[in-house]
């Protein structure tokens, strides 16, 4: 950052809501916002967005994230004059999804139910390479997905609105594939984004398709899941495991059946939290930030129909 | 196998233990023996060793395993004219050792306590991508490791005796190295064979030497590890936490201190147990019978000098 110290005039918001400007005030000419993937998470949060929204106007927002249909992020759109996202994400969210997978196919649960009950258990596991992917939502996190689990020998089929082959996929089909294509996949993940068309998307008729052995995994939004049907269809075996990243309420109440279901593994929404994702997510704000102050074109740029 | 009904007549030796010719009896000009990866782990196993050594010769033993320092397989070598071994449990035991580095560097017992206690946990992870692995025995199962991590980013150094470099690796290096590289690596794998020169190789003077924070593989033996030593240091954090699959009593005893260890995470030797592994497993064994009865030359002969 300080090779932009003539440049710019940061003004920066601590987790414990103090606003500071540690490189001085000046007469700003422009007035740009950087939502970094601590700033949405801080307990600052709300004054974070509620101190942007009160800006006379926003020129330029970069988010560190790629989803955009938080109402946060959709009024931070509607008032920025360009806003750009962040895919940087995708590598992290890759290697969750390959954690979950193996733990899944190697019986990571058995596992650690043996070793509790001191039990010398020889659990036969399979191997990921010998398994079948249906990867719904075949952007950044998807190809990221598909690029690892094919370095490992497993077969993958990605699904995404445009058509086109890809080298993260053994092939790539459209929508409307995905009923005639569930019952052979052993492990389905779920990584578009929550849209009206996507939302409830794994309901009780998609889990009914789905083969019994099978392994659902979802890092795109806990919307996109009806978990009432899920919880059904894990009774019945198919999937007989899911691995979620996101669920519809978080945090997810104490109280809700999700949390102690023993075919689900959950995690706090935290499948991009990495240092390295932070780092690359900062050099994308940086490398903007040079072009914004040259007047080029910035990466990333979302579309401003997204935010109508 | 049936393409051998006119030139072979099996002997099979099931789990109870009862012997049968499926074929029928005939007059045999030369014994041969398949060692599966089932018949080490049946019941019937001491009786599959007794059975053979019975054999008035032994002309070939095909064994399922790359290991061949286990008593019984020593006195088959010493039995056998030929012996031959089997590499096709390499690429299994590098998906268990993935396994285990992506549930460590995600903090997967961590995750687990929290969803246990309805949690909902911002825990921080380190990509696989940003780690250094050193991996000490890079034979196949080494090899086989390296290549996976490598494709998911991470950093690889592949020691053994023979120079030379890898695909596998970024670089290999000598065991006199050993010492020197032991404080850089994030993870550290056991893959080499068990002899008088690598028993108890990981002792104290070995885990003084590893970093704060970092993770220890065992898919070798188990008297590779000083396990006294390890559980010392273990609560110093160096390394951090052990993932083995191999220990120096198999089964491990119930009261052993292994078992409970909350930074041991303990499989029962299985990190080779997957059908592709048979499957790949038997069709050396049958490539192997095809070359015997043709007189040709077989794959992975074992030196005679191995059992002697």
């Amino acid at each position: 950052m300080k090779r932009f110290a003539t440049e710019i005039s940061p003004l920066v918001l601590d987790d414990a809501g103090d606003l500071t400007q540690p490189w001085g005030e000046s007469e700003a000419t422009s007035a740009i916002a950087y939502g970094t993937q601590d700033a949405y998470y801080s307990p600052a949060a709300i004054k974070f967005f509620q101190t942007m929204f009160e800006f006379e106007r926003l020129d330029w927002f970069q988010s560190s994230a790629a989803g955009t249909e938080h109402p946060m992020i959709q009024a931070t759109g509607k008032k920025a004059q360009v806003f750009t996202g962040s895919h940087e994400q995708s590598d992290a969210i890759a290697e969750w999804v390959l954690w979950a997978g193996l733990d899944f196919f190697q019986r990571g649960p058995e596992r650690r139910v043996a070793q509790s009950a001191q039990k010398w258990a020889r659990l036969l596991f399979r191997e990921i390479s010998s398994t079948h992917w249906l990867i719904l939502g075949f952007g950044g996190i998807g190809q990221a997905c598909g690029t690892r689990l094919r370095a490992l020998g497993a077969h993958v089929t990605g699904v995404r609105r445009r058509a086109g082959a890809s080298d993260a996929a053994d092939r790539v089909v459209k929508p409307q594939d995905i009923p005639a294509l569930l019952p052979q996949a052993d492990a389905v993940v779920l990584s578009l984004p929550l849209s009206e068309a996507t939302e409830n998307m794994a309901d009780a008729a998609f889990f009914a398709r789905m083969s019994k052995g099978s392994l659902l995994i979802n890092v795109g939004r806990g919307g996109l899941v009806d978990e009432t049907a899920l919880l059904a269809a894990l009774d019945k075996s198919a999937p007989k495991a899911a691995y979620l990243d996101v669920v519809s309420q978080e945090p997810l109440p104490t109280e809700h059946p999700i949390w102690r279901h023993p075919s689900i593994v959950l995690t706090a929404h935290i499948s991009a939290l990495t240092e390295s994702a932070k780092v690359r997510t900062d050099s994308v704000f940086i490398e903007n930030l040079a072009c914004f102050l040259k007047g080029g074109q910035l990466r990333n740029l979302v579309p401003a129909e997204v935010f109508s």
